[in-house]
C-alpha cells in the first residue's frame, strides 16, 4: 500500500479528505462567476485546469477548456498518465510555481459541481453474485437462484444515457404500468416498491470498433464513479419479460461527481474471486482488475438524521469491468469515448452488506427500522439516499464525493 | 389519397421513383468533390440544401450547413413545414427560380449516402402481434404465446446506437457464446442462426423531459427510415434471460438513408387494429397513427439473384410510435432529438407475410427455397439482405431508398 503524498494544499493532507494528492479526480465545476468548466479536486480545493490550459501551464491541445472531460479522454493514454504527472508536479509539498497554482484555486464550498463527462451511452451489468443469488433466490427459490448462463456470461442490458444525472438531482418517484399478482389488469401509478441500486461506474476513455481482450479493455478504462441505479421495483417485474427491465430503470441513474481515475485506484487492485465455472478464454482473468473500495449506503428521512444500511466492497464482484467491457464488444458492437458501464448491483455475503432495499428488506417482508424509529421497506418520499466510497491507503483515503439523491413526490 | 405534384425536375414525375415532389426526404451525401452535407432526393437527383442556405435561397440559422439533420430538427415543427413548403415552391412545375436551383442537383449516381442523422440513443420495441405470437408459439407453446403484460404495454428494450450504420454497410457475422440445449457448456464462436428483423425507424425530432401524451409524441416524431436489425437468435437464446437480448443485437441495425417525413407520410395515415384489452389512458389511441406502407424482405445470395422472402406491411402493427414514445417516457425518461425507436419486427397474418428468418424457417426447421434452389433457413455469408417500403398514391409512390446489407465471414 503507498503512502500519503503530501501536497502544498494543506487540506489535502488530512486523512480524512477524500481528495489527497493520491487521488487527483476530475470533475466540472461552476461558480457564480464563472461557467462550467474542468477542474481537479485537491483536499478542500479545486484546481482550474481549464485557466491552466489557458495560461499555458498545462497543454492538451484545448481539451481541458470545455465543459466536459470527454476531450481530454479521446486523446488517450499517454496523455492520461502525462496530466496526472504534470498536476502531480504543480500540486506535490515544495512545487516552485505554487503562486501561481493558488491563484486558481477555488474552494469546493463555492463550487457547484456538474456531470463530469457526457454519456454517450450507458450499459447496466448484474454482475454482483451476492445480489445475483439473493435476487433469484426471491424469485425462483434458493436451488435455482442464478440463472444457467450467470457464471459464463457478465449479464447486462442497455440504459438509457438520457436519464444519468449528477449527485445533488432531486429524482422524482415514477409513475408507470403495476399489477399485483391477483390484480386482473394493471392500472398506472406512482412506483410503490421505488428502491436503489448500488453500484460503480466505469467510463470509457477510448473507442474500440470490434472484440478487444480483457487487457485492452483494462486499459481503455479512464475511471470510476460511485453509480446508483434508481430502480422501480414494481413496475420491473410486470414489464420485464421478455426483453428485460425498460422503464423501470430509465427515471434516473445518479454518478458522483469527480472521476476517479483508474491510476489513482492502481494500489488498491483486487482479484474476483475463485472461478466456480472455467471463464472462456475471451473472459478470463488476466490479472487483478478489480479494487478494494470501501461502499456504503445511507438514507436520511425528512427531517432527520442518516442511518447507514449497507455496507460493502467493491470487490465483491464476480466479473470486473474490464470483462464486462470485453464481452460487450464480443459480437463488434463499437464502444465509444464517453460510454458509461454500470457493474451490477454490489451485495456482499452478510445481510448488512446488501445493496438494495429489495435485498435489505427481502422483497417487503422484513423492513429494517431507521435510527430515528421509523421502519423501511422502500424508499419513501423526502428520504435522501447517499452512497458512500473511499479506497483506504496507509494514512490516506481515495474518495469519490458525494453520490446523492432526495425523492419527490410524483408530480 | 392525394395525387402526383409536378415537379420540373422529369424524373420525379415518374410513376416508379421513390421521390417524387410528394416525398422530399432528407439524407447525407457526399460526392468526389464534396464532404458530406445535407441534401434532399427528387427524382434521380439530390438537391444540395447547404449549398442553397449557403447563397441564400433557403435559410434555416445555418441548420443545413452540417453533416447531419439533427440541427434542423431541433428547430421544431414550424421550421419542419417552412422547409418542406419552401422546397416544394421551389421544385414544383414552373418554379420561378429553377436555373438558380438546377445548378445544386447533383445525380445520386454519383453521390454516396450516408448516416442521415446522428443516432442519439436507440430504442427497439416488440410490437407486431403477429410476430411476438410466431415467436410465442415456438418458444412457449400457442397457448402461451403472447406474454400477459403484451397487450397492455408496448414492450421494448434499450438498444446500442453505435452499432447504427447505413445501407449498404457490409455486416461482419458476430461471435459470441453459444450453448446449445445438450451442450453442458456454452463455446465462443460464428453465430449460426444470424437473422434479420424487418423493421420501422421512427426519429425523435423534438425533446422531452417527462411524460408526454400520445397526441405530443406523435408530434414529435420527425419522420421514418427503414430499419433492419440484425439479430443472433443463438447468442440471444443463451443471454436473454433475465434481462433480455443484449450482445445479439449489437453487431448493427441497418437504417435506410432517406428520413421520409411525417408530413410526406400523412395521407397514408393508418388506424392500429382493434384492442382486445382496452389500454390505460395514457397510450389509447387519439386517432390513426400508423400509415399504410407496403414492405418487402429480398434475399440476394452471393452472385445470384434476389428471391423476396416476405411481403407485408406497417399498418399490422399493434401499436404506433406515437404510442411507443408515450410509453417510453411514461417514467420521466428524457427523450432528445435523434433518438431513434425501431417498431418492432413487422410480421402480417400469413406465411409469406413474415418479417424475420426465424418465422419464416420456423426456428429452423422449414427452410425456404430460393429462385436459385438454394435453401435458407438463416443467412448464408455473402447473402445481402434488402429491405424495400414504399406508401402507394395516385400515380405516385412514397419511397425510402434500399436498406441493404451484405454479410461477410467472421474475421
Amino acid at each position: 500500500m503507498s503512502e500519503l503524498m503530501k501536497s502544498w494544499v494543506e487540506s489535502a493532507n488530512s486523512p480524512e479528505t477524500p481528495f489527497p494528492l493520491n487521488n487527483l479526480p476530475y470533475g466540472v465545476f461552476s461558480t457564480s462567476d464563472t461557467a462550467p468548466r474542468c477542474g481537479v479536486a485537491i483536499g478542500d480545493q479545486i484546481l482550474d485546469v481549464s485557466a491552466l490550459e489557458a495560461n499555458g501551464l498545462l497543454s492538451f491541445g484545448g481539451s481541458l477548456s470545455g465543459s466536459s472531460w470527454n476531450a481530454f479522454m479521446a486523446l488517450g493514454q499517454d496523455s492520461w498518465a502525462r496530466l496526472r504527472q504534470e498536476l502531480t508536479t504543480l500540486l506535490e509539498d515544495g512545487a516552485p510555481n505554487r503562486s501561481v497554482v493558488e491563484a486558481h484555486l477555488v474552494p469546493q464550498s463555492h463550487a457547484t459541481l456538474h456531470m463530469p463527462f457526457e454519456v454517450i451511452e450507458y450499459t447496466d451489468f448484474y454482475a454482483g453474485r451476492h445480489h445475483a443469488t439473493n435476487v433469484g433466490t426471491m424469485f425462483r427459490g434458493a436451488e435455482n437462484a442464478l440463472p444457467p448462463n450467470w457464471l459464463h456470461i457478465p449479464i447486462g442490458y442497455n440504459g438509457r444515457a438520457s436519464s444519468v444525472v449528477v449527485s445533488g438531482t432531486e429524482i422524482t418517484r415514477p409513475c408507470g404500468q403495476l399489477k399485483g399478482p391477483d390484480d386482473d389488469a394493471p392500472r398506472f401509478g406512482p412506483s410503490q416498491r421505488f428502491d436503489i441500486e448500488l453500484e460503480m461506474g466505469a467510463i470509457i476513455g477510448q473507442p474500440s470498433s470490434g472484440p478487444i481482450s480483457v487487457d485492452t479493455a483494462f486499459a481503455n478504462i479512464f475511471g470510476y464513479v460511485l453509480l446508483n441505479d434508481w430502480s422501480a421495483r414494481d413496475i420491473q417485474a410486470w414489464e420485464y419479460q421478455p426483453l428485460g427491465p425498460f422503464q423501470a430503470k430509465a427515471t434516473a441513474t445518479t454518478i458522483s461527481p469527480w472521476i476517479v481515475t483508474a491510476a489513482a485506484l492502481e494500489p488498491f487492485r483486487a482479484s474476483t474471486p475463485a472461478r466456480e465455472k472455467e471463464l472462456l478464454p475471451y473472459l478470463r482473468d488476466t490479472g487483478p482488475m478489480l479494487y478494494d473500495i470501501n461502499l456504503e449506503v445511507g438514507l436520511t428521512p425528512d427531517g432527520g438524521r442518516e442511518t447507514i444500511v449497507a455496507r460493502t466492497n467493491y470487490k465483491e464482484m464476480y466479473y470486473s469491468a474490464a470483462q464486462q467491457l470485453a464481452h460487450h464488444t464480443s459480437c463488434g458492437c463499437p464502444m465509444r469515448v464517453g460510454d458509461l458501464l454500470g457493474s451490477g448491483t454490489i451485495s456482499g455475503p452478510e445481510k448488512d452488506n446488501r445493496g438494495s432495499f429489495l435485498e435489505i428488506s427481502w422483497g417487503g417482508k422484513e423492513p429494517i427500522t431507521l435510527e430515528t424509529g421509523e421502519q423501511r421497506s422502500f424508499i419513501e418520499d423526502g428520504d435522501i439516499l447517499s452512497l458512500n466510497g473511499a479506497a483506504m491507503g496507509d494514512g490516506y483515503r481515495i474518495g469519490f464525493g458525494p453520490c446523492d439523491g432526495r425523492i419527490l413526490p410524483t408530480a
